[in-house]
């Protein structure tokens, strides 16, 4: 029988890559999706055409108001910044504890599921500057997520939180995934999409997309 | 200037109790409600009163759906278990990975607000078969919480978990709430109400509640 997981599905390019991978590894997929107050519903519906494409046991979108909490232009009612790569800086896209709350979500439905094993896609190189990406703090969640349920204290589980993207580039990622067979016209990275539906092309995750596709010498499905 | 504090609030005895002793250590409150799936708003209401009464800075109150994850009698259209409290045994009302979640928004909005300071009313001695109310849990999500956000990662902030009822039990709980003039008329603790609004007296909460009140000698003014 295959080891059951939770997957953490965005919809976007590392999220979704991580899925397959996951899938690669034999295990059992349980996709988590947030409807966060995203602007933008693509973000949604991408995550669950890549659900279907690469074949998930089910696919569970729990609705969790993040902009109630303020502080990002993720969620918050201002305006994305376009046109730069932070490559030191933690960048004005950060959304306060999101992974943590999308991980804890994840713990949850894992115990439920008596799901051992937890798959983010975080990535430290693109996104230097979030440090709810960092192999420390993930390996504080691992240990904290062990003492805080039921099946963990009783020694019927251990938690594992895998992140195998975390040390891989953009386009290791994106040749990654097309080795994989997955197929990037249906996943979405863009923040701020044109009123057609299209991707703006100049936030900062268009940019780290369009750059990651260039070093990998593969044209974006995407356009 | 008063400390910052971000304090959760459902409404019951002890997040009531534990907000009004942050008051007392002379904290700036800022209270945290979750709208999660409640079978009743009841609770909620009670915890609009409670901050109004304690004296708040902001109540803020988050759409965040446990129901979907499942696996509680509390969330879920399931039997809430009658009159039996469990000493030893992690009781059917067990909700996965509650108190994780709910910190992890808690400490969101603490990043937003930059308060160093998070109020939680865990409590070893009449729940003790919850895990995520023990001291080894509360110090492992303490320091994940260091390692996962902007503000502390930076050194602007150490965040600290306050669970100042870890070690009372309901007696002392309500003892200390009155000696700091805790209106317990405006709390609410009951997990399935009657059709006309009254608490039940069978489940496990009212059993707790009815048994603290009798040890700390008080009538309980919701009767």
């Amino acid at each position: 029988m295959k080891e059951k997981s939770v997957v953490l599905l965005s919809g976007g390019v590392d999220s979704s890559t991580t899925l397959a991978i996951a899938k690669a590894e034999g295990f059992e997929l349980n996709a988590l999706s947030f409807d966060y107050g995203q602007r933008h519903a693509i973000e949604l519906e991408a995550a669950g055409k890549v659900a279907s494409h690469v074949g998930v046991k089910e696919h569970l979108v729990i609705k969790a108001d993040l902009r109630a909490i303020g502080g990002s232009a993720l969620t918050a009612e201002t305006e994305v910044p376009k046109g730069s790569i932070t490559g030191e800086k933690i960048p004005a896209t950060y959304v306060p504890a999101r992974n943590t709350i999308m991980l804890s979500f994840a713990l949850g439905w894992a115990e439920v599921l008596k799901a051992p094993h937890i798959f983010i896609g975080a990535n430290v190189v693109d996104y230097s500057g979030y440090p709810d990406c960092r192999p420390e703090y993930l390996k504080a969640f691992e240990e904290m997520a062990n003492l805080a349920t039921k099946v963990s204290v009783e020694g019927e589980i251990r938690f594992q939180i895998h992140a195998p993207l975390l040390e891989m580039t953009k386009a290791e990622i994106i040749k990654k995934g097309i080795d994989l067979g997955l197929d990037y016209s249906l996943t979405w990275s863009c923040y701020d999409p044109t009123p057609g539906g299209r991707p703006c092309g100049g936030c900062d995750s268009c940019l780290i997309r369009a750059k990651g596709f260039k070093e990998a010498g593969v044209k974006d499905p995407l356009g």
